[in-house]
């Protein structure tokens, strides 16, 4: 006896949206036999009704009413690819209702409202799918999910947009500024017309999110992170940093402290050089993640984009058509609806570079030392350089492990003093990810 | 209503059965959560007796014989870690036998019957679990399974084994010889008494064979690869190589061809010093997988010990709680059981280093590459180096793009003139993983 097909909606026919009908399409012959069930693209989504014959779907394929393809009983599971956080969520509850398995690659959707669309999952006895959602193609989800089921994991540390990592690399191999390399970044597609969310750190804060509730088992809320973006990082840091041996990524951090609350931070941190994280470039993201038996393991490849992105779609789809009959609510993010508690920046030790921008006369580099002594800060070397502006003098800083309250209040205060010319700029340093709980 | 808990056998008490066990009974709640039930360590067998209360398991629970594993009813999975390809084959076909799951970390075995134990597999409707057979805890099988499951593959390259990898760390960062890199890993545990297997490329070509299986959906034999073991690499090769700007890696290559017949070697190759896969160094394993859609995304971790494999082991015992019930045979690696064709070294062009030691004397020069000329062989650079020997010479060269046979036939005729010492070495440039099929 053939089994009948199973069939998939697609609503939102964006960039990934496109890229996953087109791989449905092209791999269908080799899906089927890898999920041991023909896979059909049936109905396809969309606000726009002059999508004409993409592809070379029929007309009768489009729909400019996603609710068709979700009340349509012979359609297994529905893809949202909308985007945003309102029609998105309200695809994806409607769905689970209707008895289908969802599908999404919206990030900011799962960060946001994750414990209760996983929670009505549950309720459903649904899955919802997110491969696409972290990192792409790459399959971080799964292995989190699955491949690193044998161990529990104590840290995390990703490189997960491509934007802000484009821009960053942009800076260090071309000597870019930070507008003309965020402009080159706009002109290649790599960052959007508004580009906030990726260089404020905010959407790496909800991937991360996404990883720190699947590693540690609970809910985090981006919202209760440490984010700092990549707005305020000049050229001469990046140069700085690459003396030193550094290089400056936009991390994100989950680390379980032993209150049984993690550290969990987004901010642009100089690593090692010759770190392989620090391997990883322009549009590439890498996640580095340690279980306590495998130890680190690293996953790497490109974190966007139409056909990357729809792959992870596509993998979770052959997913749910293979075990959707099988999977149990135990597959769910987030059992319980609430959230997990963070540990604050606050508590945490660690080494700082400082640049400041000071007047080059006698008596500054006591008073800023001063300063930083009598909050505890220690500095490991100091440097001081020309600035191409007459009359000051960049001071860069790199500090013992300090309480990072402390460094906060002491360039609070350093700020303050009639000898600077601008604000401080601090970043954390990590030396060795390897040795990070 | 509670369920049964799912219960586990271990044939095999090494240091990866150990570490398995260790696993099981430290991660069991954790465990129970993921996979929604109890998984429960219940017999382990070992021909040893004298393993006493290891691991405060009580002494009901150790047999010598696995056969009381195999036919006990109550017994859900059975994972074989005896090794060898005699008794451990003999496991698995009696545990698909009885009806139960298999789970292995035996690349040889299935390298070398994969085909006959997956079609058994099938038949039985029962899984093989093999996470553990290529770099230990690192997911790459489930990533070419599941993950990569919207991607046609078209090319991997694998730093797989530890041992070699090691060696090769140690000459090039602490200027060893061969001999005394290979002293020092067997000292630290990371090389066998006997390391054959892995210094011959024996043991990278059963995982590159299982990878390679899994990537193009056909069982290819390790036989039929081109394989080139490390134990000619000299201190002066790694030297060399680091001054052209490049690293010298024990890499597993399996690239389809447009013929559809895939080409597949395992041998020391020198990848640029910048390239993502230089970086995987010592005890590290890494795996480079190029699809179609995703473009190419990297797996790094320690490829071996017994908690890092163990945990792969765990990993594919959560997975069959899981989904045990649901699995079906398209799961099955090899569907057909028969093996495929791969294009022959001969047929491939690629850049070549070739070492040459010969007579310090006038008209050398001339002959070596007027041999080499006569085969269609062009010289990108070359460098003539002192050697130790008084009166030899050392010639260094990079040829442009090659066919391989025309290279070992020149080499041949090279090493029957008279102006030279030592048999040639010549190894295999990739000069850019990225734009590989």
């Amino acid at each position: 006896m053939k089994k009948k097909p199973f069939r998939i909606g697609i609503v939102g026919f964006g960039t990934v949206g496109r890229g996953t009908a087109q791989i449905l399409l092209l791999e269908r012959e080799r899906m089927a036999r890898q999920a041991g069930v023909d896979i059909e693209l049936a109905r396809i989504a969309d606000v726009r009704t002059d999508l004409g014959d993409t592809l070379g779907l029929g007309p009768g394929v489009f729909t400019t009413d996603f609710r068709a393809i979700i009340n349509d009983p012979s359609i297994d599971v529905v893809v949202e690819l909308v985007g945003g956080t309102t029609i998105a969520a309200s695809v994806i509850t409607e769905t689970l209702k209707a008895g289908k398995h969802a599908v999404t690659a919206n990030k900011a959707l799962l960060a946001e409202q994750g414990n209760l669309l996983f929670a009505m999952a549950r309720e459903q006895e649904r899955m919802i799918g997110f491969e696409a959602a972290v990192c792409g193609g790459i399959p971080v989800i799964r292995s989190l999910r699955e491949g690193l089921a044998g161990n529990t994991i104590q840290s995390l540390f990703g490189i997960v947009n491509g934007t802000a990592n484009f821009i960053l690399s942009k800076m260090r191999f071309e000597k870019l500024t930070f507008k003309a390399a965020l402009k080159e970044a706009q002109r290649l597609g790599f960052a959007e017309a508004d580009p906030t969310f990726d260089i404020k750190g905010i959407d790496s804060a909800h991937k991360i999110s996404i990883l720190a509730s699947l590693a540690f088992g609970q809910f985090y809320r981006y919202q209760d992170f440490h984010i700092e973006g990549i707005t305020a990082i000049s050229d001469l840091d990046i140069t700085y940093a690459e003396e030193m041996g550094y290089v400056i990524k936009l991390l994100g951090v989950a680390i379980m402290t032993p209150s049984g609350r993690p550290f969990i931070s987004i901010a642009p941190t100089l690593i090692p050089a010759d770190e392989i994280l620090a391997a990883v470039n322009y549009e590439y993201n890498g996640v580095f993640i340690k279980g306590n038996f495998v130890g680190h393991t690293l996953y790497t490849g490109k974190g966007a984009g139409g056909l990357p992105t729809g792959s992870a779609v596509v993998s979770d789809i052959v997913h749910i058509a293979r075990y959707g009959a099988c999977e149990k609510d135990y597959l769910l993010m987030y059992p319980d609806g609430v959230h997990g508690s963070v540990v604050s920046i606050d508590e945490i030790e660690a080494e700082y570079y400082i640049r400041l921008t000071a007047f080059d006369k006698p008596g500054v580099m006591a008073k800023i030392s001063g300063v930083l002594g009598a909050h505890g800060i220690s500095i490991a070397t100091l440097m001081q350089k020309e600035s191409t502006v007459k009359g000051d003098a960049i001071i860069v800083i790199k500090t013992h492990a300090s309480l990072s309250r402390n460094v906060r209040s002491a360039l609070d205060e350093v700020n303050r003093l009639d000898v600077t010319v601008e604000k401080a700029v601090k970043l954390r340093i990590i030396n060795d990810l390897y040795k990070q709980q």
